[in-house]
């Protein structure tokens, strides 16, 4: 059921894990790590799943690491687990076989910028936050925002996205080619700089959103994007959410380049309201952000401001000062906190659904239904340019019966979702906790094919178990 | 070297064909056709690449006519090699080791539209052209021009793209999954309707530009976009290539949003003038199309023209009158079919380097040198927004020299995009011909993941051998 992990790989061998300690101690002396405290920071999970710690952490510096670390597991038949900065939602980084955690905090390298080709080239340890910092006096950024501070490396794993992607795309829109360390330790080159090719199967795609568990990203080349002349944040609240969400549509199928629209169901502005002490109208609110010349950015908002009045939005607020902006976004930048906030040491779910666009309204009028016939608390907040949206659902793990209905809540959620053409997860993987919606998303053929991949890619199983394929 | 084929697989068992085209009469009655004009009609290739027919053709209408095909074919180890149209370039549909195609242009049903979502449904063999036909009432189209009216079922395939897709993107962007038929007949789901997804491995990509390799799509999920109010074209000559390129980079460095932007180098102009008999200036020519609102395509060439004016273009023709832009873009149109006339009978050899758009100008003008210093002629055409050019080599395969000649002109010229971090092939794929570019340009490692994949979905190495994968 929805909140149940439904593959547990077997445990690496104590004695294989042993010597391949042993071994990495050698190679990497204190850059190893075996304390319990350090592990179960890297097997720590923001969510309800339950943290499982590697055997051990290697803090990598360069990609030669990454091979030897690769080498002496691959020897030892010991998982491998690459970490990025550990913000992923569903267990991507726990160690439910054991074995050795790569951390590739310290691989935050900006190899090189190509600002005329709107590229560059680092590791994969770099944080987006601290590209967009170094880049920004060459004009250009990088424009995938997941909310937390990223790595890069981690985000191309797990095929992120966010709140941009209405405009700029995903992950999977944003990688011109990887290199990827391959399970004896040497490197697959996935592709050139070339912003176009047909040449073979497109293994970097292949790599995208697998999750760590087909090799490890050891670089990336990836797309930019010229900073906007000018940005512009809107606000708009609705009478309903049916007519935030119609408004959404809207703007998506008039083709308005919205670069952001965010919504916030009233559940999520009553909340924001109290930890941020904003005087909201509690009712749904649209966010939205505009990017281009002076020009534009206006007739894109006066475009809004008609669509938004023809489905019952309110006062639209409107402005291009940087510092009003963030005053505007402030709900939805403190959106998380302020579920959190709600009932502290609750568990928190992060639902993931996406939908085709039209179907937007209705799965999310569904949803609340289904939350208060359930009782369940869970405000909304939806990427939903791209009809993808997350509940926050707040679990007492304690509660057998919380549980329960959190659980039959997920479940009917994702089936809702997949009966309208949608997928269980727009933006946040499979990990461990989406495996039990993948048969039923995509069919038991493509399974099949999956797990053909992952043999052919990874025969011995090392990189990181676990994850993605459910036991069949 | 450059004009050789490099991978000739075995051919089928004589015995095992004959099974096979036995059982597959009984099952196809006179959509079975042995005839050899017919089967050198389905290998035949627009180019310099000998035909190579395959040993029979079926005429599919449905899915089950696909599943069972493949069946057949799968249980008597001979190969099975998908048509559309037969307008790609680099042999994709030769029969190198014989077998039997599947002639998908009965299978041209479009199954569902749904403009409220900028989505369809359709079977492979749909032309761009009759869906573009279909959608228009409906202010929507399907924005990838290739140029020929191939399938879009081998359009995604090659992972084609063409003078759109510096604004639209490739087909690597444009389709939202597939259904592909894989070895045992049965057929795999890679994706949902939802406009992003992180869920498992990404198989719609593995399947986009794999040539027919590893299975045979059956059905296409595809983006669609709004119509465009306002098209404008326009044309401008330049004084050199490089001020044309030089133009071109600064269009997309400032992110004109640009649909398309065309060049003819002097070459090619000479070449359009005698065969359309046109009168324009015999100097580089850049042809582009603005698409949006009319104040944004007056924007978008204001602000181009500026940039033209800089780069020492001349007269700046602009139009949004239909029929105008017809006649503006006819070099364009013709310029194929003028090379051809250009010498009748010689052999076309279409390159398909694509480089950093930084790299363009540097590319273009060597390779415009060195087909000088060989004596060679080659009018180039480029979709230049995206760093992608083509020269259309006209060689006599009766002349050896000349042959050698060509042959040394595409080696360098495939070295010097590939020592650009460019790839040896934008948009026409590896098929037969370009092969031999492959391990240059991504190393042993990557051709051995793919080689891997290849085995993991098409372990009797019966889905169109001798392609894509050099012999190791």
């Amino acid at each position: 059921m929805g909140l149940t992990i439904t593959n547990q790989p077997q445990r690496a061998e104590p004695k294989a894990v042993a010597a391949a300690i042993e071994a990495l101690a050698a190679r990497f002396g204190n850059r190893l790590v075996t304390s319990m405290a350090v592990r179960e920071q890297h097997g720590h999970t923001t969510t309800w799943l339950p943290t499982q710690p590697p055997d051990a952490v290697v803090m990598a510096q360069e990609t030669a690491d990454i091979q030897d670390v690769v080498r002496i597991c691959a020897k030892h038949s010991v998982p491998v687990i690459a970490f990025g900065t550990g913000t992923s939602l569903e267990g991507q980084i726990n160690a439910p076989a054991g074995g050795v955690c790569i951390d590739l905090r310290d691989m935050n390298k900006i190899l090189a910028v190509h600002p005329e080709d709107l590229d560059c080239v680092i590791q994969p340890g770099v944080t987006r936050k601290a590209l967009n910092e170094h880049l920004r006096d060459q004009g250009v950024f990088f424009p995938i925002d997941p909310g937390a501070d990223a790595s890069i490396g981690g985000m191309a794993s797990t095929r992120a996205s966010g709140t941009n992607a209405v405009r700029y795309g995903t992950m999977r829109d944003n990688v011109l080619a990887l290199k990827v360390v391959r399970g004896d330790g040497e490197i697959i080159k996935t592709g050139t700089r070339a912003k176009k090719s047909a040449a073979g199967y497109d293994l970097t795609h292949l790599f995208i959103g697998a999750e760590g568990t087909l090799g490890i990203i050891s670089e990336l080349t990836i797309k930019l994007r010229g900073i906007p002349d000018t940005i512009a944040a809107a606000a708009c609240s609705f009478e309903t959410v049916e007519g935030a969400c119609q408004a959404t549509i809207l703007a998506i199928q008039t083709a308005i380049p919205v670069a952001r629209i965010e919504l916030l169901n009233a559940a999520q502005v009553r909340c924001c309201n109290a930890y941020s002490k904003l005087t909201l109208p509690e009712t749904p609110l649209l966010l939205l952000e505009f990017h281009g010349s002076e020009a534009e950015v206006a007739e894109q908002s006066k475009n809004f401001r008609e669509i938004a009045a023809e489905c019952g939005g309110g006062d639209f607020t409107w402005t291009t000062r940087p510092e009003d902006r963030s005053k505007l976004w402030q709900a939805r930048h403190d959106a998380y906190w302020s579920v959190r906030a709600l009932r502290p040491g609750a568990g928190v779910v992060a639902t993931d659904v996406c939908v085709p666009i039209s179907r937007l309204a209705d799965c999310v009028v569904e949803t609340e239904q289904d939350l208060k016939r359930l009782g369940l608390v869970a405000p909304i907040v939806g990427h939903v340019g791209d009809g993808n949206f997350h509940c926050s659902l707040l679990c007492d793990t304690g509660d057998a019966d919380e549980m329960a209905r959190g659980d039959e809540f997920m479940h009917r959620l994702v089936e809702r979702a997949q009966a309208m053409d949608g997928t269980c997860t727009g933006e946040h993987g499979i990990g461990q906790g989406k495996q039990k919606y993948l048969k039923a998303e995509l069919g038991g053929e493509a399974l099949d094919a999956m797990r053909a991949v992952k043999r052919a890619l990874d025969p011995q199983n090392i990189f990181n178990p676990g994850k993605i394929l459910p036991q069949p």
